[in-house]
């Protein structure tokens, strides 16, 4: 049946969905009443065109600037440069990082063929007038990651900026006899002296 | 961000999809393009509106017939009993079965309220004209599936027609030491004789 196999194919391209869920939400959807099927595309609708980028920071908003650029309690002089704005979320839920965020959107990969000029950089570089005393790199620990770094360390030089990287080692609970060699040369090296 | 949660709560809701998983579809539909957005919703509700029930068997069909009972090559002297209509993709994927479906929609099950009125239980009754042999009744073996079978049965008694269910037993490639007793029990009570 064309028009099922159309529904299962919209969830089944969803990230995460294999195919025998999205026949199962398929049919979940087709059981619900037409109310409920529009009040749902509306939502999704609403959403997406209602939620834009932070002209500042590039996390997501609905405003043209965020809660976090507008939010006076935040400490100015600290950006933290993240990759995605799902790492933004994951930082605050940690109840940790009072500072800003700048959200990059990515990080540099030549082989996916994405540059420099593909990242939210200028926007960095704006920002990084005289109030900022520290950026702090919070890029996945990868390849790319490293090269992103190496990058933004470049171009930050000479800015009179504090640039910190935050640190790699072995998750808490983790253990130390599964960990992979790299993270454990990584926890050695950024060792911290506690007397 | 209100729409933010609004839109991950629309997936969170569908079935087998955790409020992880949602947030990762939520950020996935962010970063679609309006266009990608209309053809979506467009597709759910097209799909939405244009599947209906058989009204013969109860199975989806985009006509008030659906492709099953309206295919000439199908044996119409059998009809196989199911819940729903996953089961009928179910087995019609095994390729080993070329009657009829009766799609009963759920099975008696009065500690949550279903009763016979709440099943597509007259129109079976109504299929059952003199041409249809045999009845199958396929219903998943667990209480509730041989309180149905029961009520069938009783039912189809004395309509001259004979009415069969399909064996439980260990599944094809299963393992006897962690077979639950009450399977073990099914396997040898519809024990095959091979000679």
């Amino acid at each position: 049946m064309k028009k099922l196999d159309d529904l299962i194919d919209v969830f089944a391209k969803l990230p995460g969905i294999g195919r025998k869920s999205a026949q199962r939400i398929a049919f979940d959807i087709l059981e619900k009443s037409e109310n409920e099927i529009d009040e749902m595309l509306n939502t999704i609708k609403t959403s997406h065109f209602g939620i834009k980028h932070c002209k500042i920071c590039g996390n997501l908003s609905e405003n043209d600037i965020c809660e976090i650029c507008s939010d006076d309690k935040r400490d100015k002089n600290v950006i933290c440069v993240v990759e995605g704005v799902r790492d933004v979320i994951a930082f605050e839920k940690s109840d940790t990082y009072f500072g800003l965020y700048h959200v990059l959107g990515g990080k540099i990969d030549p082989l996916n063929g994405i540059t420099t000029e593909d990242l939210n950089l200028k926007n960095l570089i704006n920002r990084l007038d005289g109030s900022v005393k520290e950026v702090i790199l919070a890029l996945n620990p990868d390849l790319e990651g490293e090269t992103t770094n190496l990058y933004l360390t470049k171009i930050l030089k000479g800015k009179n900026i504090k640039v910190s990287k935050i640190a790699s080692g072995i998750p808490i609970g983790g253990n130390i006899e599964y960990t992979d060699i790299l993270t454990l040369g990584k926890s050695l090296e950024g060792r911290i002296d506690i007397e």
